[in-house]
């Protein structure tokens, strides 16, 4: 059918390289292209020899130019970015000029505000409208399926969805005492946020980590949950209409808040350098080369994640509850495509999202959030491509 | 009356050193020795303008021929050494030699083994014997205190003891989240060695921090206290007539515990270097140089310690229960000496020490500890030195 040009080579673009070479209907080629072409071509390697064509190639994401060349070069039908939030909208500039869909897992952040908003990206639906183009926002899993699970519910079981309660549960287990899958600063920001709900047409601030439930997840088990701010919740609150409360929640365990805690406490995190034999060195920076290089942590983290939706409203005058959500096992997405849960279940549906755009069931000009289309196609594929999903018609509740 | 050569310049020497000065009729002249020599000059300082006349001296105490030459020079009449317990036995060695008395606070661990015994001292009996000189070890507050109210109770209460329980609470707190006295891997060293006690004529071995208890201490409330190995036991359980058993706890804050655990857990606290920008560096010793100075703890350390001894046994046929211990307020400490309780409730002992031996009263040909002395004359010293004890003869047990 068509070409993919997917940027970035972490851990989620090693996922979407994987599964859109699983899909060689929709995807006859993909092109990998990051900063560091080694890692686009330590991929590449894995993935040669499938039906799939693999190319790849070298590009700085903050540069337009550079983006516009290569996507000009390459010529593909999509571009898939799952580079860092900070360069969404030089992707989209270089989209823009050059005609081409995109699709990406995570909005927009500016690199010093540190603040998760859908305003930069919206901004571009009229330009993308103009020229024709299709931008699909926040295709991972939540955001991303969390948003088509909404558009499903409110498509077949409500006449009207009052709340959603979106759950994410991760109970992988690595076996360190302590270990984290990327930087720990961005970890601790999670954590020290406030948190933030919908409730009868605005948002409402919490203190960080103020509101905690606990809730019995299937296939895991009962897990301390924590109330976030989280990116969907700005869109959903717009899209689904009729909507009174919007909560989102994640797991964390005590273990893992109290040795977060202690290393703040001694200043272990801080970015703020200090001298030492006579250097420089950012607390920060060396804790993170005494912890488990979190590559190392692939391999041996076991155990599952569930993330899911639960939702209350009305259908045909009565009351009605529903939840859905995806249980995914962390030991065998590393041996499906060598990354565990939290990379698979975001690269899954950015492959699937762009496999809706290539062949045209979600091909509309302008910028658009996931549960703005026909959530039918991305549901049955998600049953095809890995992450199936269970409905439950009488969940328990979150209080 | 006469001359004591001080080797040491740290926090509890300072004691020391202020100590002697508030009793000049014993200690006429004092000479402060250390490796640093602008310490003991710092402490010349606060000291200059009493009755007392203060010298100082710099010396290597690893080195026995540079302290006899010391001890040769300063003539004193007795050596009170708050140096490291790595250098009892060099210290003991040039007494030896220059025929001069000898008091120190801890008993000597070789540097490698980090095994607390009192063996090695014990070697020199007679030597000290045939020289006709005095060695009085552990003249701190436990070991030291502890023994002397061994020593009372044994005298004054009891025809026999069957039980002695030590107890060393310090409620004190410096405002900080995390700080350590000192070295923090000695600190996690307390909390990972195997606990120990005696009981019906030999130790028994524990695994680290398996006992635990909460005991309510006068003046400071309940707190967890922890069953450690602590060598006072091993000369009580040989000089108290008929004991069965000893126990030694100390209190530990949950937080504090959690904290050193954490530090561990990452790898923070390890003496083995890590690759770091080109560099070898060593964790604890970035963790030491991220930590509070600890020189900064003590202006700000509020509260009190409680350390005493709970007593059970015999007397005239009857049961008997006997406390006897000391409350000390580390602020009230740091107004009088410029250090807090920890170094206050051993440097007092061992000024006391030194003037029982300088007096003649505890003046005896030998290596001894410090409850086969007659209690009573060091029990008065306790009250007027700032060491008040007091009384229980209803005390609350440990179970």
């Amino acid at each position: 059918m068509g070409k993919a040009l997917i940027i970035g080579a972490g851990g989620v673009a090693g996922v979407v390289a994987h599964k859109c070479c699983q899909n060689s209907e929709v995807f006859e080629e993909i092109c990998i292209a990051s900063r560091t072409l080694s890692k686009c071509n330590a991929l590449k390697e894995k993935l040669d020899g499938g039906k799939t064509k693999v190319t790849t190639a070298q590009v700085d994401a903050n540069n337009v130019p550079e983006l516009i060349a290569l996507i000009e070069k390459v010529n593909p039908d999509i571009v898939i970015n799952v580079a860092l939030p900070y360069q969404d909208l030089t992707i989209m500039d270089a989209c823009l000029a050059t005609k081409t869909d995109y699709v990406d897992t995570a909005n927009y952040e500016p690199e010093d505000t540190a603040k998760f908003e859908y305003k930069w990206q919206w901004a571009y639906r009229d330009r993308f409208k103009e020229a024709g183009i299709t931008a699909l926002l926040g295709s991972g899993f939540d955001p991303g399926v969390t948003g088509v699970f909404s558009a499903y519910a409110q498509k077949h079981y409500f006449d009207e969805i009052h709340s959603i309660d979106i759950l994410d549960a991760n109970a992988g287990d690595h076996g360190y005492p302590f270990a984290t899958n990327f930087n720990p600063e961005i970890n601790i920001r999670e954590v020290t946020a406030n948190g933030s709900y919908f409730e009868n047409g605005k948002f409402i601030e919490t203190e960080p980590m103020a509101i905690k439930r606990v809730y019995d997840f299937p296939q895991i088990g009962p897990k301390d949950i924590y109330l976030l701010h989280h990116e969907e919740m700005e869109s959903l609150a717009q899209n689904i209409k009729g909507i009174k409360k919007i909560r989102f929640w994640m797991t964390f365990g005590q273990s893992y808040l109290t040795h977060l805690k202690v290393l703040e406490n001694v200043g272990m995190t801080s970015i703020e350098p200090i001298e030492f034999e006579g250097k420089q060195i950012v607390p920060l920076q060396f804790l993170k080369a005494v912890l488990p290089d979190p590559a190392s942590l692939g391999p041996r983290t076991k155990g599952k994640t569930n993330i899911g939706c639960i939702f209350q409203g009305v259908k045909d005058g009565k009351p009605r509850t529903y939840s859905v959500y995806n249980v995914c096992d962390h030991q065998e997405c590393y041996k499906e495509v060598g990354s565990q849960a939290i990379s698979y279940t975001t690269g899954v549906p950015a492959m699937i999202g762009a496999a809706m755009v290539m062949t045209g069931k979600w091909k509309r000009p302008g910028v658009y959030n996931i549960e703005e289309f026909d959530p039918d196609p991305f549901m049955d594929a998600l049953n095809q491509f890995g992450l199936p999903w269970h409905e439950d018609f009488a969940p328990t509740l979150v209080d």
